[in-house]
């Protein structure tokens, strides 16, 4: 693929042609450009809720001919001069933030807020995943060479949404032993926040969400209490916590109601972590909140906690494959688009897609 | 007082007899009630922001009758049989916070937030101190006994404001050394919040208000930039800090448009500490702070750093008798609230009421 | 007991006559004397690794004639006027540490260091919980009333064990979801530091041991890998983490070597949190250590995790009872003494004595 | 310089020849190695305490043949492919750390534990900076481009001692605003930490040194209390503390009696940092100190707070070159060695040598 520079080779890709138009078809092999790439041949491949709102148009920096997604596992095909720390052959997880890994964001493991040319740009600004082949740029910051313990499907929910709800979620919210959390919202984020507020332990877990087979999954992955339309949820927290509300709530919505609903959830000296992406503003009642100790965090993902997921999926303490509900060749990514879009009727929390599956 | 517990004796104090009406009048001497109260002298008063707003009626829970006032230095006349670390003779700060010292919340140092009949009470749901005399519950985790290094006014500004500032604004903001700070509002909490970020030696306080004569002030105790009403905050910060913004916000004003600037002001990773009184809800604008990795606090003063200010009060690294203009008799109540009241007029921050002035 | 405060009523107790010397008899019942204090009915109690050292007379400040004991369960009597979070009838759970609320260790939480009257004193320097009834100093913030859902037993594992372990041990060692955890000696206290270190999820705990019995122990309770006298901890820790050395060692066992051996486990960055109680000095390797960035944490349980460490034997979290080896009826103090004494035979852990065996 | 790749140029620079041996002589002049490096010409050069430890042959890492030094300031004259963040021709910091940005430690801002080939390398492991030209690898992650606002002098101080004594004391002190802080050992190093300590406005700054003109020093930076061979420093801090001892103790000379004297000067609860480099172990009073609730630290710098202290150089909140008492042209070297080799006599603290005065 990358060997011969000078003709042209081709690979198949998902490409955004604007608003409600995308197709899997070919175009052009990526090439190494910068000292600091990696090129990888992506073996396993997903497709998360932010992909279709780039299909509807809601997210204007990515124009149209750009190959969509930003979470992979696959293989190093070749590395520019400056790459020390993975090597052609190597099996890796492209994480769905970049970074320069010199800015002052960088620099204090802020990534996802890169000054240098990274951040999310995989699929947003830069083609993506969602290929044969995909250009890594700043590669020694930005993949990491797996362990034979740890599958590539178990290693893909690492390359977004697991450290997502963790770091936004949970770590934000500063779980702790022994806390009552809420998590209002229990699709793919909501129940990796479930699953990753366990790794502290918690008291009570709480599940919000309309949907019951959203709160059946919940319970699952270890929700002790699930909310759904027809209960109250202040009144369910108020009951297990002698009427002072809940330490931590995480928001994996991002929608209004459910943003002002954590606030009306949590204890005086509580966290609010949003995760949610919100396209709206949301209203803050300040004057019940100000007296309240109340801490809110927002924020995109950076990753720094990647390592110490995969240290955790390769001991055994975490199973990132319970996410998974279907299951594609790479060349099925049309019908996997369509699955993952009716995820109401399907049931789809995480599709994966991969390279061994297409036979 | 104390001692003739069977014949009633009367002290002056200023009584809130419903919207707009105060007077300065007699009224029984305060008595012990539980063992762990005290009855202190009030050597030493002044009037907050709040109990303008009291005596406006925007605060119901304060009934008519109510003796007012949150803030003294004093002497203390009579403890009740379990109060250990204070005793008859002291002088002692009275905190605007009791602290029930028992409770889960006081047993985490949030005390404001106490659950066994402290937080805010005095003034505002039994007798406060603006009189000769009160009773303060909870006198062992409530009083603070005072050095002879410090002096009582210097104490008296210990009693609100700066606790105030310094935790909700300048901790909760997680003011660092080489950071950059703005402060939204330069009356006297923006001003104590202005003295006690110094404490951590910022590299830029940018000072923020409409009046000329607040941002004069401001320049006074410390603050490096000033922003008027013709002037860009937005623009002032980005020129200092390379375009991305403050490193913390700290909102003193306490209306919905200076939230919403601190909002702006910040870079993604900075935090946004409210220290302002709120009675309107605010916009908070999360389809673009999703994103920005912020960080919200707010808060009522819980006056655990108390004993910390103290120490740097007598150690002499600390000056907060800065803030006081005005100076009074206890029995110019009357004047006082004048003064104060037309802040705009008389340039009033914090007036003090002494009984060593009364003659 | 109390009611009758005229004439002398008797009690059993476990009384230290001096090195060597212990007796279980009469003794008069204990009353009230401050208005702070209960007096606690003794339903359940156990003995502690300290109270042998007591025995040996290795703890001079305990004076002959003093009732041993620093761990109970029981009912509340009476209570002094002050006292007004626990009342007459309640069970309650009689915590190693007494803190008087008041200064100012008690009020950041480092109860343990109490300059108040409180921190270690029962069955050190005031009559202990040994007995059928103790006096109980600040019970306000020196007892937990106890929710039905948790047992006596469960609750009398959190007198000492649990959080002396999950304070010095876990979180003064900072332990986090994923990392390497060491344990050096398998005792009730580093068993107590499995336990609660699990409540974060390390990927690895490492049991370091001489006896095979308490390595099996180890085991069952959650160790991953079991070191023994014939192994080498050091090359153990090394093969699990690349070389680098574990992330967090705990030192639970109170001799020379087992600590230096903590301080070479750990990587640069690591932390050595002690718990062992030591008698001699150790050589600390600064020749070696100082430039590995490390941080060694000493400390008295303060029970400031006490509240959530209910809550997560409530919750069905954290099951404290696996450390209790055997039981007895109060009245068979003597034997359980003998039995705990002669733990290396007996594979005594916890024993418990408890007022309802006694028939 | 490095243009001219053929043929080889010379350049003048301080060489290690064994124990006691070093000449400032012709040598070839660096080139570029890795596409991450940088070379740059040097303008300003110190030496450092260090390099006085490695003539004396105490550091047998450091082979004849090494050119020593690891601080300078100078200009960018070439740089890899892969260099991103400066260019030829800017001025820049050379950190006595090399961070490679991208292993485990760099990942979290411990350059200093580098396992990618940085740490402490410069006049270490590969030449230094004592000469006219030095090739610096990982450029971005190891070199700051400076501000104008930012004189060389200035800068050069944050190569090494602002840095250490800032994060390995003050930070790792955790010291905070009305602290009471002990500097034991008055020498650059403990200057450093008494200057950055003040950053953070304690209420009292404690000097312990037995020369005398050291502890003059001392005061000048703002030491409160020097503490000489004649005083007791245990009683000093005691007297300032009501008999508690100290919040943190900086350890800043590096023999055993001023690490335990520091471990006896903290309060229960306080820190020990230890910043000295020591040749041998110190013993450790567990026996009394495990009660204590002690935090001891030790580290090499790890230079990421390098970017807020020359941000709060810039902004004229720390003046860095209060330590410089001799300047050099930089072909003074000889002179320079001996000046710094007898600060005893001298009174040398930092010695600067700088391009600009050779003229």
């Amino acid at each position: 693929m990358v060997e011969g520079k000078d003709k042209e080779v081709l690979m198949k890709a998902l490409i955004y042609h604007g608003p409600g138009r995308r197709a899997w078809e070919e175009t052009p092999d990526p090439r190494l450009v910068e000292p600091t790439d990696a090129i990888v041949r992506v073996d396993t491949v997903t497709i998360c809720g932010t992909d279709l709102h780039i299909l509807k148009g809601d997210v204007p920096a990515v124009e149209p001919g750009r190959i969509l997604g930003h979470e992979a596992v696959g293989t190093v095909m070749a590395t520019g001069d400056a790459v020390t720390t993975v090597k052609q052959g190597d099996r890796v997880l492209v994480s769905c933030i970049n970074a320069c890994g010199r800015c002052r964001y960088c620099r204090t493991g802020m990534y996802g807020q890169c000054l240098g040319g990274g951040g999310w740009i995989l699929g947003h600004r830069i083609d993506g995943t969602q290929a044969e082949y995909v250009r890594v740029p700043f590669a020694d910051t930005s993949t990491h060479a797996l362990p034979e313990a740890v599958s590539s499907e178990a290693a893909l929910m690492l390359a977004d949404i697991l450290p997502t709800s963790y770091e936004v979620g949970v770590l934000n919210g500063r779980v702790r032993p022994g806390d009552t959390v809420v998590v209002v919202g229990a699709g793919p984020i909501g129940l990796a926040a479930i699953t990753t507020a366990r790794l502290f332990t918690p008291s009570h877990i709480v599940a919000v969400d309309l949907a019951a087979s959203r709160l059946e999954a919940a319970k699952r992955l270890g929700a002790d209490i699930v909310v759904g339309a027809a209960d109250d949820p202040i009144a369910a927290v108020a009951e297990l916590t002698h009427g002072l509300g809940a330490d931590v709530a995480i928001e994996a919505v991002g929608v209004p109601d459910t943003f002002e609903l954590c606030t009306r959830l949590v204890r005086p000296g509580g966290h609010v972590a949003n995760v949610g992406v919100h396209g709206a503003p949301v209203t803050l009642h300040l004057q019940d909140l100000w007296i309240r100790n109340l801490t809110i965090t927002t924020g995109l993902v950076d990753t720094y906690s990647t390592p110490a997921l995969l240290d955790m999926v390769a001991a055994g303490r975490l199973d990132p494959t319970t996410f998974i509900t279907h299951r594609f060749g790479l060349n099925d990514m049309e019908a996997a688009y369509q699955t993952f879009s009716d995820a109401a009727d399907t049931g789809a929390l995480k599709v994966v897609l991969s390279r061994e599956a297409e036979g």
